[in-house]
């Protein structure tokens, strides 16, 4: 299967995109080639597709649900009470309308944590985009949970082939307050014996460092260097309450962060991601959107504008983040911090690439491509996209959206009326 | 004319809504109704099209055209230089362009201070919204540029109405450090007599409030209501830097306040708007965009969206400025503030209805309008808009886009050229 994109605009020049297999062939002036598929590129900018680099794909199911509450109050009496009922074909329906969410927002990748695994893997291996899912790896500290979620945890890692190669397998130990030292040492030592990355939620609040600080008499970044589980396979979430010391420990581990700025603010983390300060350092920063219950959408381009503004809000700078470190973030760093071929349009990298269609009012005049994707468009300029060498969407149309839609609100609905018994 | 939205969903219930002329006739089951156009709303919902406070609507002309630069040196070496070169025909452009952006976002109302008047109401008029004009009132504290000033604006009020009912002629001087104390006296003087609004911008900055104290010993709203400047035809943009004798001030007097999350977080004006502190006052609050060169959109859902999370991450208190009262600052608080008989849809009110297209990812699975509209959706969400009884979109198609577009493209890149000498 080959793919031709004649006469698209890619990094201020017209040039045609000839991709074969799931790769990209060739770059450049080709009017003498043909491909089984052929996509006209005018008015249109070729662009890396997005990396989401942290989320939780079927909460779109509770997306709404509960807006506008206390923290504690919110995830109590709705959001756990709600979770608590999901079954896997609620995980397969709700991250499926996830991904067709990604699809129109020009995501073809995202790094997932949730609960039935296999519900998103199948879901992932339909939708036709690339998903690292992990199993939430929660032990409450109680001994005979530990050893369920390893062996859980051995078990999927063993079937994970099934699901094909776009879906990656990883670990996904909660935090340091849900999961034990034993457990953090097992997915640690598990990650570096198999070749997994291991996505984990780190620094998010100052209660979270304030009880490790009791507990254990350092900061969170320190209490896990000492037990081992720092390295360039950790996928580090949130990391807003660090200090100049835990950056350097995150920097000499190759810890790879993700910052989510839209959940930061919905949900009153206190802090801002110091990311002057990170990339300072040198550390790989990819952007994510976190679940649909604290965002509430998957927009990448959203949550890039809203990380540049917070950064430049924060630090009076108003130079902070441009917006083509913005675009870098959920594209070629992204890419980057999860070790993926792609974020970058050349040959030989993966055929995962979004066309923007520069015929939108918020895409006009058009001065600067990134300027444009980050501060004045969102997800809705997107037309076309490719993945592995796969069309999933053209003119703005996904195969089976409404059914997509259809089955997930139907879900959603009957999922809330069980929980409320 | 006539119009039948046909069982659309309206507050959570299927209805029928009838437009006569410019207003809304009826709403209930009205299944024997004929109208000259009839609309179907299925899979839709209605919610009364969005009020933006606060722009430079021409300024679609200088998106993306300097992004991330130091806020003085983007002003005085991009944007004024720039402006200085702007025709009537540039403006006429540029608004059109922002009309039809605001049109596919859901906005029917705008409240604009730029140059060259005639050519942002030429521009309005034609595209069926609605729109509060101004003239940039700036005298630099020279008397030879108040009078003629004065004069200009005279002579627009004059030639108002051949403009239709859809433009709003305003006052708009600019700020209080840049225009004379004798012009602000002019302004409230003439507002007041003829029944007009004026258009301000209001403590944006420190520095402002600052310079206003060594200049005058008191702080820029004192100053104001000192000089009888203050009253409820002021609409006050910004409003960053206020203490809690200023929001007394503003409320004694009627002032109402419009807030541009987007622009202040781009631009870091370093404080936060008080929300809390004006809403617990009573103080009517708008909310606005901001020029395209400082945001860089129209969305109003994105505005409100910014505005919410601003004031949770701000107060670390999530449950401030909840979706509802967001989505109510962008219709009935916004067409409170600037006395327009919209906002709610309801019998006898001016027919300016969006629709918005419930079979969208971010509105799936939808469990609260309010919520998915605020957190979840952008102006894409919207597939019909009626403004004053017309159809202006159906099925996110706007008559004449590409021209629009293609025009606006051509002045923006001539007008850059020229500023370039």
């Amino acid at each position: 299967m080959s793919i031709l994109i004649k006469r698209v605009r890619l990094n201020g020049e017209t040039k045609d995109i000839f991709i074969e297999g799931n790769r990209i062939k060739e770059i450049g002036d080709l009017p003498d080639l043909k491909a089984d598929e052929e996509i006209t590129g005018e008015g249109k900018a070729a662009v890396p597709s997005f990396i989401n680099g942290h989320t939780h794909a079927a909460m779109t199911l509770l997306r709404g649900y509960a807006d506008d509450m206390p923290l504690k109050e919110w995830l109590e009496t709705k959001i756990w009470v709600v979770e608590a009922h999901m079954t896997e074909e609620d995980v397969y329906w709700g991250t499926k309308l996830a991904c067709l969410e990604m699809i129109k927002a020009g995501t073809t990748f995202f790094n997932d944590m949730y609960w039935h695994w296999r519900g998103t893997a199948r879901a992932v291996q339909e939708m036709g985009i690339r998903g690292a899912i992990s199993a939430v790896f929660i032990d409450l500290f109680d001994t005979k949970k530990t050893r369920e979620q390893i062996a859980l945890n051995e078990k999927l890692y063993a079937g994970r082939e099934a699901f094909g190669s776009r879906v990656v397998f990883t670990l996904g130990p909660h935090a340091i307050y849900t999961v034990s030292e034993e457990a953090l040492r097992w997915c640690a030592a598990f990650a570096q014996a198999k070749g997994l990355l291991v996505h984990f939620h780190l620094a998010e609040t100052e209660e979270e460092v304030n009880r490790c600080l009791e507990a254990h008499g350092v900061r969170p970044v320190r209490y896990l260097e000492q037990i081992g589980f720092l390295g360039p396979h950790l996928i580090a979430c949130h990391c807003v309450w660090l200090d100049e010391d835990d950056m350097d420990i995150l920097k000499a581990h190759g810890v790879r962060v993700v910052h989510n700025p839209t959940s930061n603010m919905k949900l009153t983390v206190g802090g801002v991601f110091p990311y002057p300060q990170l990339r300072g350092r040198g550390v790989i920063t990819a952007l994510g959107t976190d679940g649909c219950a604290s965002n509430n959408n998957l927009d990448m381009l959203e949550a890039a504008k809203l990380a540049s503004l917070l950064q430049k809000f924060h630090t009076g700078d108003p130079v902070v983040m441009p917006a083509r470190e913005a675009l870098e973030m959920i594209t070629v760093e992204g890419a980057r911090a999860f070790g993926l071929e792609s974020g970058l349009i050349e040959a030989g990298m993966w055929a995962d690439i979004a066309l923007v269609d520069l015929d939108t009012p918020q895409l006009t005049p058009h001065f600067h491509l990134a300027s444009d994707l980050i501060y004045a468009a969102n997800g809705s300029c997107v037309d076309t996209l490719i993945c592995d060498g796969r069309i999933l969407m053209r003119g703005r149309r996904v195969e089976g959206e409404e059914e997509i839609m259809a089955k997930a609100r139907e879900k959603a609905f009957a999922l809330v009326k069980r929980a409320a018994g």
